[in-house]
């Protein structure tokens, strides 16, 4: 499947913190920068996620904000 | 300002592409890698956003997905 | 690709209405909905999206929202 | 009220799971499709969802994504 | 029709900027604080907004992010 | 840190309610209007958000739907 969302960028789960609905997923990209991620507890079951498991990070670019110092 | 967003990468604006409302901007991150964004035209000049200006991507953590292959 | 995004609903582009950077994108579905979608005109491009074509309109859980009447 | 969101879906509630703070709830369209929705659980208290409810999903154009195979 | 969307703030349009896709909607609130919306081009025709009619700003909780100086 | 976000609202957190992994957040505006939103627990604890803490609720244009009556 390939998708319209613009940004996809490869890395590995770092960490994961369930809650009841909603989990935290942390990506490790290649250079060290980290991702973080909220995604239903039942995707991060449906994904098989867990530590170390090679993931992509997916971001529509209209949900990309812009800051400068 | 420090912002709850959780994701805020460091780059430089590659290219800009305005349109009568919104722009699109590409960010350029220090490993070579991209980020895509669509911001405002009114945005983009009130940052006063221009190539090669060192910027930041902000994305707040409920934007990003998780994809397997 | 599998995605965490819960909704993956499949249809065919009824039509598309392309602006300088984003486009309209009316997906049909099976029973005669339709799903109205904003993604950039590089995305229309890149997947080469043209009426008629097989496609999968994909939502996040988190921008669903319910109404009552 | 009359919402500018451009996907306003007819379905019933099927299930609705409670976290502290966000709620999940899944609405059956007609056909037997599903989509699911994160929100507040105090939208879920506040529009007395239940299952069995009949609701709308309503989903904002710039908020769907397009896939291809 | 009754939404999740945890904020809805009643106002005037102020004024309207018309892309091919898009459209900007600034909504002025009672206190003279303005809110800014991007909607799709349709949705103003089919809301039938011009400058001065009474809207409301309608925002999903968890799109609103918090910051501090 | 000046973003691209075009809604900056400055207020003073009312209320916090924090779940597992997402917490919510009320801030009332000087006039006595409230906005809520739900971020991170993480961010929560970043930001060292507190009841009474003057902080600004921030939001992207693009997630700002209008409704009328």
């Amino acid at each position: 499947m390939k998708i319209s969302a613009r940004n996809v960028l490869k890395g590995k789960v770092k960490t994961i913190v369930a809650g009841a609905v909603n989990s935290e997923v942390v990506v490790e990209l290649p250079g060290g920068a980290v991702i973080t991620s909220i995604i239903t507890k039942a995707s991060v079951d449906s994904l098989q996620l867990a530590e170390g498991k090679e993931v992509y990070a997916v971001i529509k670019a209209s949900n990309v904000m812009i800051a400068v110092d």
